[in-house]
């Protein structure tokens, strides 16, 4: 498989990275739950534009290649429904007047998106049942309960989604990682808007934290997993 | 200044990021602590030595990246103990029969480092009175009590050094930004044995979550810092 | 000054815990923050009423003992208002069709509170800027971003009020202990539907993890922090 | 059964429970792990005696009822070693010279307890591969990895034994309680210097967030969960 990150990182790194062992593939666990990071229309826009087409509606979108992972979240999803697996939103809460701190300060336009921004398209819109999960900072663990969540409904295994690759996906899949969750990324169903930060936020993930693949390897793996139905 | 990732991330993709609004300054506080992360000579060696010899005395050793990133944390640390700030050593903990887990797939060479690979270089040695963190998982904060000390020590500031860039220094510093701690990161300071990892793991952090500068800025900056003493 | 538990815990026991070193003061910082924990229609029910009166409304009520405190946490808030102090409300989110697990298990009753339960009395409302914290479990620490709003704000003690005093009041004390802050907890601002529960969670609390006080006496050691102004 | 609590609670009390709803039982999982808090000599003294006597080798002892409690907590791990289940010790680390803060204000002594305090007595001495966690605070969840260890071994329901009962047992409880694990207390497998903060505190665990039974119905129960061998 093709992986975003081979033009990128040089033969030289990936010679170290294995030389120092990484790398490995993590063994899947039985009970996977499909976190679905940040996907509103803040980092979307309401209908596929290119990039700077995009932001003139969200200064925060990703524009179209959030529109084309969307797609593939929404493969994963319906995986995830046919199966009653664990669905879990983690999303960025609209800000409110007590809302400053670092975050303000390193982009203050953050606090300024317009509340359309915050919904979700139909395409991945949450059902009832689903785990809703505002959040304030990066990771979805941070500040929040998903770890509860996730103890309670029995699950071993992430798989995560949504966006930015480098900001609160990265961030949760480490938390996850450390966590002791089995944790696999769809590099097609995670995007941003810097391709080189994508790439290499998802072979820092390959290389320590998870298992990374493209969607269609993904649901062969969630098929694999005792239990599932065959969908 | 010249940037670590000049050469990498590209100039629409830095036109993208600010458009968004990203890579804002943020202020500094008045009450510093040091982070000095797992700067151990399982990371760089026990002589300074290039990357394809030093691993033959620990495969994690980044080699003399990690020598040179070290001479600019004891200039730091001088200023830390002249002023008599806080300083931290978040470390990785020697692997315990029961220490198995996601890190142990990803990279089961980790559990295997011999013990002489867990002390400190005389360079950055602990002093009476540091506080000493063994950690289990990548982040700082992740599974110790660190949060603890902070505010104990009523810190506002994190300087944070060590490595590597693309691991237990960004984990650390995302969840110093998500507790709103100012974070500083010294890029020469910091080190990795991906040149491209280090690079862009910087960018991400200096875009969204820390101040990034080299080491001599970052003691102009403290000099700054209300109450500190002339070094 | 009469405690709430010098009648339920024996001198015995005091002498024991004396001995054993326990119960000194803590210094109070200089920045603190006010804590109103589940100071909802819920907890106190719409009108002062005796508690088997009070439950007819909401089986969670505490009755009138909860409107005596109301009134305390009204004369604290006065001051923390007069000294721009910050004023944040941990407060139990209404239950959602995903809120399951162990807290249904142990009393399902509590997710099927009316959604006037969930509102704030007026004696004590928020305030635009206020620190609105929503929580699914017992400590206001748990699965929250309140250390980050804390730490932002450079609080260094915690001043804790509401409900119930052998719940949400207690977990909360304990993690802002372990975080190191300076806690204070005023006896006649705080409420359990039991006075035995509430007094020894008090003398637990007195011995090893806060300042435990009247109410007056809280405000005269506030007047006593740096910076305060006088009210 | 009776309850430690039967003489200090009035029927008053337990109506006001029963009438919020308090007090169900939490369905146990099919994985459990025993957790054994503090049984170190400081907490019983290296020979069993009578309060009094024992605090005069460690001030911190609670005498011969942790004694007790250790024979009961000894019952247990044979269940868990037959049945191959974890068994993990958080522990009160041996003070460091940085180990200040809230703790050292309330109790100065507890920074001085001789090393001979630390060890474990050899009724319920640890074997390898049980996870060991040092910890600087009362929960055993604050400050250290537990919850991975819980994840990575596929854990659901937590007995939790050791000292003392208001303390460090109830402040894991609650947070094994908010993590949503089901909790399992055997209340003559807790001790405390104090038989009224003893049994209040069990009664507030039982209440809200455990199972309170006794050793040998707690054993019972145990031997009920799937795939557990007769022992």
């Amino acid at each position: 498989m093709n992986m975003p990150w081979d033009d990128i990182i040089s033969e030289e790194d990936k010679r170290r990275y294995a030389a120092a062992g990484f790398g490995r593939q993590a063994r899947l666990g039985t009970r996977p739950a499909l976190l679905i990071i940040d996907v509103q229309y803040r980092t979307i826009g309401t209908t596929p534009a290119p990039f700077w087409e995009s932001i003139k509606e969200f200064a925060t979108s990703c524009g179209d290649v959030g529109w084309d992972a969307m797609g593939n979240i929404a493969r994963l999803l319906e995986v995830f429904r046919e199966n009653d697996w664990p669905v879990m939103y983690p999303y960025v809460a609209p800000k409110e007047q007590f809302d400053q701190g670092r975050l303000a300060e390193k982009n203050p336009a953050l606090m300024k998106v317009a509340s359309k921004g915050y919904e979700f398209p139909a395409e991945i819109a949450p059902q009832p049942g689903d785990v809703m999960l505002p959040k304030k900072h990066p990771s979805a663990f941070f500040g929040t309960p998903l770890t509860s969540y996730l103890i309670d409904k029995r699950v071993d295994t992430l798989v995560v989604t949504g966006c930015t690759t480098s900001g609160c996906v990265r961030g949760s899949v480490v938390d996850g990682f450390a966590n002791n969750f089995s944790v696999l990324v769809p590099f097609d169903a995670v995007y941003d808007r810097s391709q080189t930060a994508h790439a290499v936020n998802l072979f820092d993930m390959a290389s320590k934290y998870a298992n990374v693949t493209d969607t269609s390897s993904a649901i062969d793996a969630l098929k694999g997993v005792a239990g599932s139905r065959n969908v």
